[in-house]
């Protein structure tokens, strides 16, 4: 027998485990009335453009498509993006999926030791990249001056926060441009959620604000598909040619037929035309997950309204402890992921991320009827 | 201006840009004579079956294609490749391709100041992932007892080395597993090229040997289409179930929709007639570049005659520098990598490294003529 623990890295114990991977690795969530993953709804994935495009692309660029292509992303879509969000080219670099972003950016931004701030709660992947550099993660209001020197960068999600669903005001988002200006910090926007808005009206990015330290991700997760895994990074040059010499010895370059994919959607209009689409299916679905709550749940629980995204947060009366109530959950038929996991220490024990999109929506009245039903056994 | 210096982290210092890549950045290689990159031939892409599996992954496996995915990767793909190569699925994670393939490893395994140990030359992207981590590289044969405390793996291309071409023996194989054992060390067994075999015997690969301790990467680059960015680990479950959770904050999980194509591709025999004429290409090749280099080089130089891949390994008189002529090449419409980049130490800077796979066939006879003048020039 061999023991393997002598060999791993010094990093392999501060690994974590994501909660709710480790739930897909178990449970076959379309099996169940699940609120857990932060999946897409599936009737959103335009599955006849993608059969259309996948000859046209073969058909336009050749066997370039599946061919190695560029570290920086293929030509094409760093273009199509560049447009649409009106930087120029060199600002912009092609991810392997937005989670790549984040760890490319923590890749090339932190020590051991190293403190990032973040919102709090916050999305889960990027603890997970932050706690595999060994950095030390802040809620942003905590951070005393003392501590301010290891501080690298400040990670936010402003549009429908992974899990709360809320979105920065105008004042915070200038608040927290001030701090980071004050500070000297750089500032990851995680931005994988804010063409999906279906209510209120888009605010400036962080990026708009403050271009000279913000690495804005962006995702092609939420507006075309998930399995694709692309993603892309628009910043200061500076720091983009660290990422690009980084990302040559991580992956060489992203998927490249996707690429095409991705640069003939998003190009030819049809993004556009099946977002619209996607929003009025999340409308719906949102404006009844609200009314089942309001139906459904007794007094004393409380939950965000959001304007976009996939999530929003239930919190229960205090004391009660959602991590504990899981089993229960997930045996008479319902997922969640427990709020606990989002903070960065842990706490807030009685709350709940609710993604409403994925489920079908026929489950999602008995879905809020049996957890309501656990929830009232407890108070 | 932002002083962008004092974010980055410790490692960024160390990060390696290719040389290859650079080239690519700044030349068009269709455009001249190239033996540069690294790059199958295009003519060996399935395009007609790429265009057809769209279309069946699609209709057959639905938004599933298009969803998030199994961190360990697709089961249809694992299973296809489990049962390829004979071993159980819980030894197969995929990866976003090979190289990432060896970015996590090294992820897992090294801590600044480690040894690998490397068969001399080596692959660049090998070398890029290994600096990155501030890991040291010592030549396999280099060791010394007082260092090989450090020492975590060795890190082999036994078959059709990347650049040289060759390939190991059998007895060679044997004293590496040898060395493994008594100085207890992982292997990465790096494996492009594998089944891109066109003369002589096939031999044991290393992991096949030692099971216990090898890490097999293999690539669906050579054998598919290189666009698609996949490879797959093989390797003990302990060691796997790290580089999953890593994984969980690498990317999430590997392209899905690219992982159906290749399920498909591979399991329904696709593959393997592709292979076939792939094989018969490059062998062509392969006669071509020899009868070639007959032909045009100098007395003096020699090369390597590789039973498979994409590389041969060119070695010119004493005293002659491949680095330097490299612009002179490039003016005259030749391009090359220079040996002495695939050197843990940069010596050799009397080779080269000669790709013959990527260039028009037409285009190999003038190539190989301007660089034999350019070398007999400077004799």
């Amino acid at each position: 027998m061999m023991d393997y623990g002598k060999f791993f890295s010094a990093d392999v114990p501060s690994f974590m485990r994501s909660p709710v991977r480790e739930i897909f690795r178990k449970v076959d969530l379309s099996a169940i009335c699940s609120f857990a993953g932060g999946y897409p709804a599936a009737d959103t994935f335009p599955t006849e453009d993608i059969k259309r495009l996948s000859s046209l692309v073969l058909d336009k660029y050749g066997t370039k498509a599946l061919q190695y292509g560029a570290t920086q992303g293929v030509t094409e879509l760093r273009e199509v993006i560049a447009r649409r969000y009106g930087v120029p080219l060199s600002q912009v670099q092609i991810t392997t999926s937005s989670q790549q972003g984040i760890d490319v950016c923590s890749r090339i931004l932190l020590d051991p030791g190293d403190i990032v701030l973040s919102k709090d709660p916050t999305y889960l992947g990027a603890l997970q990249s932050f706690a595999a550099y060994r950095a030390k993660v802040m809620p942003l209001e905590a951070l005393t001056l003392s501590e301010a020197g290891r501080a690298k960068f400040i990670y936010v999600i402003p549009d429908f926060n992974n899990p709360s669903g809320e979105t920065m005001t105008l004042a915070e988002r200038e608040e927290l441009v001030r701090k980071a200006r004050a500070l000297d910090l750089i500032i990851v926007e995680d931005s994988p959620y804010r063409e999906v808005r279906y209510s209120g009206e888009a605010l400036p990015t962080i990026r708009e604000m403050a271009p000279e330290r913000t690495l804005h991700l962006g995702s092609f997760s939420k507006i075309f598909a998930p399995g694709f895994r692309l993603g892309w990074i628009i910043g200061p040059e500076e720091l983009l040619e660290q990422i690009y010499v980084c990302k040559q010895s991580l992956d060489l370059c992203p998927p490249v037929f996707d690429q095409y994919l991705a640069a003939e959607f998003m190009g030819s209009g049809a993004l556009d035309r099946n977002l619209e689409k996607t929003i009025s299916i999340y409308r719906r679905r949102r404006d009844r997950m609200l009314s089942l709550l309001e139906k459904y749940m007794p007094e004393g629980t409380s939950w965000t309204r959001p304007d976009g995204g996939l999530f929003l947060f239930l919190t229960l009366p205090e004391g009660m402890d959602t991590v504990e109530m899981y089993d229960e959950a997930l045996s008479k038929g319902v997922a969640y992921v427990a709020g606990s996991f989002f903070f960065v220490d842990g706490s807030h024990r009685n709350t709940m991320r609710l993604n409403y999109t994925f489920i079908a929506e026929e489950k999602m009245e008995p879905g809020v009827k049996i957890l309501s039903e656990i929830i009232k056994g407890r108070l």
